[in-house]
């Protein structure tokens, strides 16, 4: 089934279940007022959500259904108690390290990449990319992530698969050029990662059919930036870290609460022709082929658009589709609101 | 006022007002459910919290009114949608390098270390630390921690303190041994710490009176293992970087989101005679003293009590009193639960 938040009055929003065409949907407020309720009780909402999907599917007319405008969505959780992110493909780091001269050491090529992001106010799939500064280097990231169960700690690989609850497209937004000084502090990124924003909807992995085999989604992820093709890599090619090894590393002191989002990281395959889900390793290739980078990072008007069609060319997530904007607008329409709460 | 949750059958507890002096308490259901509904809608909540917060300290009776049992208090956000955690105290910070040879950077004493912490599921005051293996170093970090309203992005240092909603002394458990090989990663801390704790009450600044000055909390937090001090240095003492600095970098490039906790790090003074606040900062001061550690990290059955008293003695938060446990006990107790959820 799909699920998503429709925007209103509250910060969670309003739980939705989404027909799979994308074309129909309804508010549950029937069995759970949130995506975190759901989650948090998700023996009880599951079944009951599955039944609203099938209606949905059945293309019905009444007034509980309308047709879903994902303007109107907030990301499916629209704030999460926990979002970690990993570099699960390491044609990523491999060339955004190249780049800069250092190689890929054995242990990056044993042990995830994974570190813990804000997760206290995700974007909307058309919310716009608001930063303060086009010098920040504003990057996007096209990443799949997985949103979890309660996961016990110390959880095995070979139970890991079954806390996915729901999978995910987001755009894990990367202001590059605060990057490498909080890397060198070694404590993670606090102001180089922007917030994240997410597909419409999110979807069970029975949802996939064979695209899911419990350790990767075989499927492209096709990032446009203004119309132009960046790149459509097939996530399920070169995952050196597959989502159960990814849950095994964050678990592996501590149990992950329900609702957690965990993130695959940057879509990437060794094959450049496929083309690449962030701009940083696109001026990687750029730097390594001919000395310099080319490409710029995004720049304030530009547009990104992130999805993921299946075999039969039908959209799984819905589109993420945001503008950039000087961040001066949003800060200021945002003031008054913090003032008063 | 005070301000804590009650264990119920729900992830995020029961929100409770408490007296002054932690002996009556009542459930705020006619105000909001959760302390996070309450500082979703802080200038609806606070008032009405305030009403019963005053009933409170005049020593009520009646069915509404209960004496608090703080086993039963989850933390008083028993999970958040951010956990920020910085190293406002330098001392500490020098201490724990100085052992290992290396130096305070120009860098370190100019901007703070700050990471995102794990907050999907808090530790309640009297919960048990429950870890795998003592080889993992396990160590506490008696901090303080601001819970935030919402606070927009680029917030100036003078309007800062505006969004400090709550106080509340938290003991930050630390994986010590699993933390070289993360911080050598650059990506912060996933697996090197555990579930972080919270004393049974948090506070609004005012409850502080002249122990707050909008900056720092002027009070000694006492830490005891075993029943023998380790340490009751002040935390309004050599605070290199004050909670209005640490919300300005937090905030640097993005807002944060009511609810938000921001911990300002081990408290730590330059005289040692204070003592400290964590084992790891014994441990240097034992290796530069005598060339070798002598304390030793926490072991299965160690008990931590953390408190921080009032210029008249009084109990300000309530204590963390929790004891060392082997995860086998909790982990096999929470499968069932995970596999139900």
């Amino acid at each position: 089934m799909k699920l998503g938040s429709l925007k209103n009055d509250t910060r969670d929003g309003a739980l939705c279940v989404v027909a799979r065409d994308l074309r129909r949907a309804t508010i549950a407020y029937d069995v759970a007022p949130t995506l975190q309720a759901a989650l948090d009780d998700w023996d009880y909402a599951a079944p009951r959500l599955q039944d609203l999907y099938e209606a949905a599917n059945r293309a019905p007319e009444g007034s509980r259904w309308f047709e879903p405008d994902f303007a109107q969505f907030h990301a499916p959780l629209p704030r999460a108690f926990q979002w970690l992110d990993a570099s699960g493909y390491l044609a990523h780091v491999e060339r955004v390290r190249r780049a800069r001269g250092a190689e890929l050491t054995k242990e990056l090529r044993e042990e995830p990449l994974m570190y813990q992001g804000g997760s206290d106010a995700f974007l909307g799939p058309r919310d716009p990319i608001a930063v303060e500064s086009e010098d920040w280097g504003i990057d996007l990231e096209a990443e799949l992530a997985a949103i979890l169960g309660d996961v016990p700690p110390g959880v095995k690989r070979e139970r890991a698969a079954e806390h996915v609850r729901l999978l995910v497209l987001a755009n894990d937004v990367t202001l590059r050029n605060l990057v490498p000084h909080e890397l060198a502090k070694g404590f993670g990124f606090v102001q180089s990662k922007a917030q994240t924003a997410f597909s419409p909807v999110a979807v069970t992995p029975d949802e996939l059919g064979d695209a899911w085999d419990g350790r990767k989604v075989h499927l492209p992820v096709t990032v446009h930036v203004n119309g132009t093709l960046l790149g459509q890599p097939n996530a399920g090619v070169d995952m050196t870290f597959d989502f159960p090894r990814l849950i095994v590393h964050a678990a592996r002191t501590r149990a992950l609460g329900a609702g957690t989002v965990l993130g695959a990281g940057t879509v990437s395959n060794k094959d450049a022709k496929a083309g690449v889900c962030c701009i940083a390793e696109q001026r990687a290739l750029e730097t390594v082929a001919r000395g310099e980078a080319a490409t710029p990072f995004l720049r304030f008007g530009d547009r990104v658009e992130i999805e993921v069609r299946d075999a039969e060319g039908r959209s799984v997530f819905g589109a993420i589709d945001q503008e950039v904007v000087r961040a001066g607008h949003r800060a200021a329409a945002a003031e008054p609101a913090a003032a008063a709460g």
